[in-house]
């Protein structure tokens, strides 16, 4: 049973947040689509907009008026099954909607929304909000990575005020042991979760230890330092095309400059601070650091089952699992169903969550999956040896 | 000797017109380049402002304070001589510097250069800012088409007041005859001209006939009716080949529904005005057509010669001519010398003018050039036989 | 301990059974590569002569004289460590050395190999002989697949005597109970095996049914005739573009003619044998399929955990696993480090063998691996439920 | 006119020749394409084989058997009219028929031919077969260049007995002036000629002067040495963009090694000989190397009226002239009228002859046409100021 009145202030409090996000653009950032992954800031505010009126109002609200016709089409994202839609590459040439009436549509929804909510709405009807809310703080996230790659990509190099840090994890380092046996993985509670963490299951899992600490900079640089990108004998096959065709040499967003490494954070360059811990890899350059450490990345499982010894939550941590269906995954009917299924083949797990995580978004069966060459996430590294 | 006044109120005509044809944009509209061939119109703004500054303040004003060293890189088109620059393709990646900031710019390289025209400028200073005047004035025109792609390429087909319209060409139709012999061709009066209409020149011409009328959308039709575009036998290989790689099957910004031929211009939907010259066409469907009707395109010397005895300046009218350098052609020195004779290959020559060129920024010796495949300009056909 | 007197008799047998899968070729088969994924045979036979050159004989034997600087460059597959090498998608480029050539290369390897296997060599280099025997055993399935795809692929569909054939499986369709608990995976014999087979680990299995037959053409045929290529609930997104972006309609080598499906075997068309098993499928098919059936692939752990109950040979079976490292995997010192390790991102797990799999080469634990869209190989569907 | 007699020698003769081009090659060598505007050899022997017995067997003589019905669909190069066919960059995926069967397939179309020619065909018949014989004798042609591309884009480098050889030009050097005036252009003879060469009319050029000789490969070294490759004012944009993408610094087939210049024919690497004419050159070479010289290359009006004050014939030579129609140009009717018109944009004309050019077929009026990057023809370069 969700709580009426908890949910209505978690919705409002979740469509304020990414207006927040966005406070400090200018109308012109919102509309930008730099490559294929990176999505303009507008197009977020109207999908996550989009899915409410789409799975709720349209759904279920007989009295409800549609704001535009046109904004299906315009604002899906992948759901076959809620009809036609642009297509993914061409999102960053929509200048219409203007930011503003992408505002005035938000709002309309989101009144619409609460209005509906104060009807005597059913627990089916709560649930898919919950899963709106979730949706867009997913949303959240994105935006916090998109807008850092699409200033990070100007010539000019903007800031604009810095609303996420990292912070030096001050521990001693160490190795922590988890015994062999079997172990329970997935989500048990009532909280919300995703279909893909359910199904409760075993996995025998063989004796490892987990350092304490992500890896940082320092140690990143000593392995730039150590020829790590060039020395093949350190990558996936996959993962040595791509540093060859795209002159990899450095996390991204890193810069050379005055004989010293720096990085973009959306407040600007700074010199690289060497104890923080190294964001912005890929899966192939996560996988070839820890290859040259003689060490490896956690399965999703150890992570689990280890994740209550340390401290986690500042970066999505690469696992050397690949994104696949739990014994049992049963997908949601309809349009919902694609939610996170289809997705179940070439993708890597990410475990934990990063500093752009919303609050309360986060739990250590959660389960982030990307593509192995992708980076503009908030992604770092664990070692398991 | 170019008369100082008159200099300074044509530049500043110029720099209000081409702010006066960007009135009715939204902001997110100035930004966004839908193909390689259209500009953001944020980016003709600051590229002809660039012009002035690198050109004429930079070059010869010792006083002049760059404006923002970022903008060489940003807006230099294509002048190697004036250094490194944004990659083409990624002109609608710049969300930075704003519209409002370009304007900013804008007024102050227009003060700037209004200041130093102040001053006792020598007649070669003079003679470069009216070269800087015609280049604003070739950029109005492209801000016409771009504007145009821009909002007809949204899936929104937004609208906006529309400051161009064709006529119809009510007189009756006839072929106008042409006497062979050796005739003069190129610009012969102090006026301005470009580099590649210089170099007066004898050519032999054979008899030939041209139309007193362009083409009009009732002719096109027609075309389109009797299988124009799927009859192989009509076009140049590298014409069949395009028409089958992108589906054409239409003038660009023609759409077939509600049973009829409708075009997009940039305030809205209008069903075909049969009477009109047909506009928005290629070199290959302007050949193809001719091809059909079983006459020619005019050479770019038919159409100087004869130009007299027709009305001219609807629609630029693609002519059989490739582009090439006259005989004598010399190109300036500097930077400015790549303006047109680098682009001396695969393309071919239109002449005349369209509704949307500035005023008296057309004469009858004017060499337009582009891809025989583009047509979001504003191009027509003209017949010879 | 390897007996030198059966390795002889292993390697002869081995070099003579490449020339066989060739022996039906005309000299212009061999040296063509239609896609990149398929190698010329001519390739082949040149590789697998190169292994033995490199790892062998310039590696061990002192006395050895290399057969031609070149063919190290030009028949080098993916070792880096083993120096530069002719780009992947140019292989089918050469028609140097000739076919006539590559046979000779052949015969001298052949020889010298021999000759300095009667010499008393260590056990070491015998267990690097074993590896070139089974590296050429599974090119020889390679050759089977690509003179398949080569003539499968020429517009005229010639045919040649058929070496392998499908046989119905008739026992009577059931699915196999297997019980829940803790398995051990991996090879434990001292017979060969590849590095990704060892490590032998737990691993908890969930209680699961599998067919005891591989999924047969009548089922496909079902699944296509009930629009299973057009329904994208069935499908991966990923899959999903696959299907759209290459007009998936059907197995490779189906063709509709005469109102039937028919398959191309390298002997030629045949009408669809509706009791054989489907073959020729790529893992977004199977998974598809599967939906369909609601039902879905085994992981390669149940599939080695079970496959003593059924049969199986004919065709490998895609698993639901990705192909990623076993617990305690360690890649070989040096060039042959590369053989397996670094593939293990992107690609799924097929378990079994196919009928082109050279006798004795099979074996419960192999993992043979591909990308999910490839189906040149002879690749079948078992189900789970 | 034209006398059987002759027609029978000159047709036997040039089959025959097209054989004789080929008589080194390996089978190997037949039936590659390396770059898709280089046809496999096989490919050339076929199709110029089909051509006659599409347009003359086929289409004239009642009781002609088709050798093989697939035919027309493999050797078709581009004659929309004659049916589909094979897309151009699949011809080197053909293994069948093999050289054999395509040798076997010259002497049934040879033999049927000349026995049709003993018939009493028609004058038309007749004109046709000396269309066929010149298209053999253009395929001549590419067969050398593209034999050249074969053997020099081998890793290894294989020679084969060379057929043809440039001579050193020994005259003097110097510049032919020619007067200003009206002449006269095109085909006047009853010879052969190709329909793009008729329709002699008048032209009108300015004085010029033009080289006696072509430029040698020791003033091509002076301008690589200055730089020239790296220099992008005395380059076309497109050309610059060809430079730059293709890393071009020499013309093809030289390679830089044990500190000198050298070039590859089908006899192997030889040291540049300095005195020789420079070959196998773009049009963007051509170009830019004479505006490295401060002069220009000659229109093909000014070589036509030019060409009886100079030796030439052994490379053809750039002009500065696009490939367009002539006035009242006019194209046959049927498939055949797709030989030339259909070409005429985008292309650069050359003009002359070059020592691989079938003798006899050589003429001054002869139009060759080229893209401007292309240049494994043989090409050369003659400047005009």
């Amino acid at each position: 049973m969700i709580d009426t009145e908890y949910l209505r202030e978690k919705f409002l409090q979740c469509r304020k947040q990414s207006e927040f996000i966005c406070k400090d653009l200018e109308i012109e950032d919102y509309s930008v689509q730099p490559v294929v992954d990176v999505s303009p800031p507008k197009w977020h505010l109207a999908h996550t907009t989009w899915f409410f009126e789409q799975f709720i109002l349209v759904a279920f609200d007989k009295n409800y008026k549609v704001y535009n016709d046109d904004f299906a089409f315009l604002f899906n994202s992948y759901y076959n099954n809620a009809g036609d839609r642009v297509l993914r590459p061409n999102r960053g040439l929509m200048t219409r909607p203007t930011v503003k009436e992408v505002y005035a549509y938000r709002n309309y929804v989101t009144e619409k929304t609460l209005a509906f909510l104060s009807t005597d709405v059913t627990e089916e009807i709560k649930e898919i909000i919950e899963i709106g809310i979730n949706h867009e703080e997913q949303h959240q996230e994105l935006l916090a990575y998109d807008i850092k790659y699409i200033l990070g990509h100007q010539p000019t190099f903007p800031n604009i005020p810095l609303d996420y840090s990292l912070q030096e994890e001050t521990q001693d380092f160490k190795f922590l042991s988890v015994e062999e046996g079997v172990y329970e993985i997935g989500h048990v509670s009532n909280d919300f979760c995703f279909d893909n963490e359910l199904g409760v299951h075993k996995t025998y899992i063989q004796p490892f230890s987990i350092a304490n600490k992500l890896v940082t900079n320092r140690e990143f640089i000593e392995f730039i330092e150590d020829s790590g990108y060039r020395n093949f004998n350190l990558w996936h096959a996959a993962g040595w095309d791509w540093v060859q065709q795209n002159n990899i040499n450095a996390p991204l967003y890193w810069h050379f400059f005055q004989n010293k490494w720096h990085y973009y954070h959306t407040n600007g360059f700074t010199e690289i601070d060497l104890e923080l811990p190294v964001m912005n890899i890929s899966y192939y350059e996560a996988f070839a650091f820890a290859e040259w450490k003689k060490m490896r990345l956690p399965t999703e499982f150890e992570w689990e089952v280890a994740s209550e010894k340390f401290n986690w939550g500042q970066l999505w941590e690469w696992t050397a699992s690949a994104y696949l269906p739990y014994p049992n995954f049963k997908k949601a009917d309809g349009a919902l169903g694609e939610y996170n299924g289809k997705f179940m083949v070439n993708l890597h797990v990410l475990r934990g969550a990063s500093m752009a995580t919303p609050k309360n978004h986060s739990r250590k069966t959660y389960r982030n999956f990307f593509h192995p060459e992708l980076r503009w996430m908030f992604s770092g590294i664990r070692l398991v040896k």
